[in-house]
């Protein structure tokens, strides 16, 4: 089978031609269909990224190894079936759940294998979906698609848990105020699920007013420009002088959480999503006197997945992607997505 | 009636001589036996606090009006009572819950009078505890204390309920291990309450021998002198090198939540009680990536106050006092307690 | 002032001429605009109901005094406010909340006063809104209605709440199945909540397909109607044998509930709202077994009112009312309504 | 490896001579050392049991198989490890969790195996732990010991997990009352865990006053022999007339639990675990206006267990045992508990 390969972080990604695994016990093998481009991967293929101060944070120093097969998101139908893998078929359209845990941790034993402590992540710690197929270590993380299409079902398992599981720690309930901040591909997502399980009030915060526009056919009640706007006096103007109930911040840079702090209601939830960094001077006193919660989300649990292609079957949330590539162009994807040159998702089809 | 006031700020409080209220509708006027005195006293009687970057924070700008009797931690016993208070006869022992809300907002909707939007504290808004007498707005703010002692008792309004809420948003479990840092006044009751209903592991931290020999007296499983130990190192041999699930921190200064922040397992809760101040830089990646949530803790509701009187009253928890002071040593007490020299809770008795 | 007066039961109401009364300290006078007529005002008239085993239960043996003003769903404008009563001022249109607790027990303390062991709710214990005028006991029993139709919002008091209660107590999740039982008015309040705030799926069922069809247009996912098609067999087709997550059951009687109690999955909630009554022979062995949980449902807390206002304000729920009566006509209400020959809500308009 | 089988229902179990399995994949073989004797082996042995209407339940309905080797509550030393098995080394002392899920369904995805639509428990639907060896599916069912004793240690994965979730499904806060019915193993161990980690008040009920004098030494805070008092008059002396806020029935028959029904104040919990059967005529109207919730409670998570066993290592508990048994003595054990003869826990060392 052919994988498109990280064998050397920063060069292009090789096709390799590699043996097809085989099933064993609970194992189960999938026939990639759809495999998403994730900003995550970027940092894979470039070894690192920038942390604090600069500093470079390598892969490698957490337990990456290369060569190896990038792809988390990945949608497919099942080709083979360990003796011992239950309640699937071959042929089956399945969704794969890529946040897999050791299984011994409290996170994992609450099904939160997303926050294990020794993660075994798929297309991160061991071969992922940039390939014509892709082993799953059980039948337990695959979900039903029916019929739904891969391509846009893919990044539910990465980008839409990650908007699924901040939406739900920003604990909304309908006389809310949240502000999302972002209104790029997860932030839209977050917008259709609060919209569709809270019945908060969404006010959508991005620089871009076209984004905006698009926020507001996706569900927002309210829209500001942080460019162009005095974000603070626009938000106290929207909320009788009272500040958020809460802010969703996926972009989570020094600027935007600078300001998230100052619209916050006592008893305010900040849910921190983003990776974009930086380092924030928090005054800690607000923190007891204005009873304020900080909430770092990362990703998202295997129920979040399951009630997410439960909404996206029955059309509550509409995901969408933007551009296809081929295995071939799989360094041409991640490329074009380093450089912002993909709007919403990309998709790899093997 | 004599009342100890605070009339002009950082001069020594003036005993004035005022009419004895007299209560209608809901209200209840309690012949104050018990009157603790707290820290914020201090901010009051000095007009304000040092806030972040040095700049001095006004108590007026907040809405507090002088001459003002301080005074927020009181129990005494009932004298009189308003057409329209029920459940309390006259000569009862109560104790009083000060934080007092508007109503309005979303926090008294629950029961979080404390964390409401406009608050009207006794003591701090309205008259308090420094007096023979103290009127209560109504007869909800009040709580049976039967043959409790009073002095004992009084504190719980304030220095008690500020430990339990914080132990209460830790959300500990039996396996969870619990630093806890500060191990004065409200640590100690922090100890003891963890103890009493989380079955969690505790750790106490603090800089002094004496107090962790006491903390270890009062329930904490492991001690660490975050003065002569290596923090990091010591909590991670008592963890098995991953970490704490949880921190409560009760002094809130910058070197201490510098530190918490690294002894923290993934998922690990942060709970900022204490008032010290300064500002944290806070490593924005790690939030989502590590899971972490920092949650600032501001004293507790009725219902805590509730649940702590019946712990109180079956022995599982036992307030200690150490000073006594007429009401004419107000000044004394608080000036004493400004400079340290108040080991446990200082108590007024009118 | 006016009102309609239960003065003896089962005769009809008589118009008083009445003092208007007064509002002092927290109190506030409202000019009632919308009065609903609920079934449970006919308890009140008939000066009972039927219990179990077909004893009569009166209502003067739980403390309802006659001559009554009954009515407790209230939305008017505020005519006088008390001296001490805050947030509002004269003219506002409000919603009153008219289950009002004694404070003092633990349902009160956070927020949940329709639960109080000692509940002095207004047009039950104390004169409603069947009048011209009524006094409510403190300003913070009112919402703000803002421009919103009295008529359409008075329900939401009482109705509106107990359906949103109810949908709250079933714990539903997007990927759960969810029955509700009843298409009434009720029943599709709760239907469209349930599409609003929780993404789950919904069935509705009932025993008449006029109403099923209504139920299908706002929101219900699937519909059997309990007459004609065998449920058990429905409701396993419709969910992959499986059984549902869920039922909340707004007739509650025998024949209902025992099959309810065929059609649930392992760990089923079943939300019990309805007051039609009746026993059910409960198989003990199978609540551990199963893990079922059996939930009563009463009405609603303010925090449900508040946020059911927001959601109506934003037309994310639309409630309807059928009958307009005034305030001389009341009797004609009530017995319009004890004979079925309302379809929706009735309302008077004093 | 000998193993003791129930071959014939009814029958005495014979001691086969088994192969000793291989562990693959996650699989972990281990040594047994103490294999709990639990009530539900008796269903195993007879074949089932007499439900509602003295219908006899059998269990291959069910899916149960014979020959069966029963066994769940077993503690013993690794033997030898599959190659993916992570986290364990040879020889280490675990507790087996035996309440193993097929993983695809709504319990499972949180961690509640103990809950799944098809469940397959070690020691009813597979081999379990009356034998010299049992083959455990994967490391993640295996929680240390360290160097507690096996077996005080082995009953806390079925008996322990079962009291300790029950007390988890009260709910109970410190300022409510709960009664615990039936003073026997469960209701002792729940006892000590309501005090460890509740601060609630806890009323033992049970018809032996010996059962009752232990149930005191072990925390209870009062006492009510159902056979000599009148336990509604008991309970609301003890609760100034309000009733209790929680009752867990560790009998949960038709008499205990209409007792239960008579003691409750509003809003209380019913926690349902034993299965002594039967059935309530249960009086539906009084559950919404009560807002009563009854809770069925079965065993308990794999959570739930290491919470236990750090409950237990830190000796904030402690459990007893009464019986030991060799693996010849098998049907002596059964026989024994079955006829009322084990006073504690019987355990059987192979």
């Amino acid at each position: 089978m052919h994988a498109a390969q990280i064998v050397k972080v920063k060069k292009p990604l090789e096709i390799e031609e590699l043996d097809v695994p085989e099933p064993r016990g609970s194992e189960v093998l999938i026939r990639v269909k759809s495999a998403g481009v994730c900003h995550s991967d970027i940092h894979l293929w470039e070894g690192g990224y920038e942390g604090p101060g600069g500093k470079f944070l390598k892969t490698t120093d957490r337990g990456v190894k290369y060569p190896l097969t990038p792809g988390h998101e990945v949608a497919g139908i099942i080709d083979s079936i360990g003796e011992k893998a239950e309640g699937f078929v071959k042929k089956e359209r399945v969704l794969v759940f890529p946040w897999i845990g050791e299984g011994l941790c409290p996170a994992c034993r609450v099904g939160e294998e997303n926050l294990c402590d020794k993660p075994r992540s798929l297309g991160v710690y061991q071969n992922g979906g940039y390939a014509e197929y892709v082993l799953v270590p059980s039948y337990k993380y695959l979900v039903k698609l029916g019929n739904m299409d891969t391509d846009t079902s893919a990044p539910l398992s990465c980008a839409g848990i990650t908007a699924y599981s901040a939406v739900k720690n920003a604990h909304l309930k309908p006389a809310d105020n949240v502000v999302i901040v972002g209104a790029g591909g997860l932030g839209l997502m977050a917008i259709q699920l609060a919209k569709a399980v809270t019945g908060a009030r969404i006010i959508s915060l991005d620089i871009d007013d076209k984004k905006l526009k698009v926020a507001k056919l996706n569900g927002a009640d309210s829209i500001v420009n942080s460019k162009s706007e005095n974000v603070k006096k626009s938000i106290m103007e929207l909320t009788e002088d009272l500040g958020v109930d809460a802010v969703i911040d996926f972009v989570n840079g020094s600027k935007t959480v600078e300001t998230d702090m100052t619209i916050l209601r006592r008893r305010a939830r900040i849910v921190l999503v983003g990776l974009f960094g930086g380092a924030l001077q928090l005054n800690l006193v607000s923190m007891p006197t204005k009873a304020y919660k900080i909430v770092g989300s990362y990703t998202g649990s295997i129920t979040d997945m399951i009630e997410l292609v439960s909404l996206a079957k029955r059309k509550v949330i509409k995901p969408v992607i933007s551009n296809k590539f081929s295995l071939n162009q799989a360094t041409k994807a991640l490329t074009m997505l380093r450089d912002g040159k993909i709007a919403g998702r990309g998709i790899i089809n093997p």
